[in-house]
């Protein structure tokens, strides 16, 4: 198992984290293939997609994680703040990509199918961010 | 644990996988995660880079898994089939994330370091990928 703890060297804690670039570089990988993998087991069969920074963004606000990333961010920047999150959240193992995948699934679940235009497909990717985001912000704050 | 299978459904073998479109989206997004994970850990900080469509290509040669792509195939469509190949890996569980990173990392590690241009930058990546696909071929294929 690789170590991944000395890539968060200087990066102390989810606050840090969510504005970190490099962060979200890496997270912009992550999701994207996290939410291909989910996307693929639910609609049974291979495809990948990159998650848009838009339903990033408003997964940020109904998780209301939106307090993480600057105060001024536009749409672009607070999507770069979830990536850095979820990053952060697998680097520092306290959650394995499976169970990110599990998160994304269930959020697909609670939305209707077969997604009939873009409003719908729509719909479906927040609630499948806002899932995912709502697990990592359980595994740092208590209610 | 999501349970992958049934998205290789009608996908019955590695020559038919290298040349699913679908499989090849799906691991576009797949090796763009290991690969700027692998690179994360070998710099040391947090990065997200994609990987090159002629360094796919290129070490699909080198590790002498060509001939599973089109015989007419351009570098983009050899680099499709590495995308895909290396997602069929992943969905039969034939081996983890990690075990696709630690490869990666290794091929990294096989060229000099610091990068100094592009050239000495695309000689590592496709010693990193070629090492990924070396290690794949060894699943199917018996020496």
């Amino acid at each position: 198992m690789s170590d991944y703890s000395k890539i968060l060297e200087g990066i102390d804690s989810l606050e840090i984290a969510a504005k970190d670039k490099g962060l979200a570089k890496l997270g912009d990988e992550i999701i994207n293939m996290v939410y291909s993998l989910a996307e693929s087991v639910f609609i049974n069969k291979p495809t990948g997609e990159k998650v848009n920074a838009t339903v990033l963004s408003e997964s940020m606000r109904r998780s209301e994680l939106r307090p993480l990333a600057k105060s001024r961010a536009n749409a672009h920047s607070i999507a770069d703040s979830a990536e850095a999150i979820i990053a952060y959240a697998f680097l520092q193992k306290k959650a394995s990509i499976s169970e990110f995948v599990e998160k994304v699934l269930k959020g697909f679940q609670k939305e209707p199918f077969p997604w009939m235009d873009t409003q719908m497909k729509r719909e479906a990717d927040t609630s499948a961010i806002t899932e995912l985001l709502l697990f990592i912000k359980s595994l740092y704050f208590t209610k």
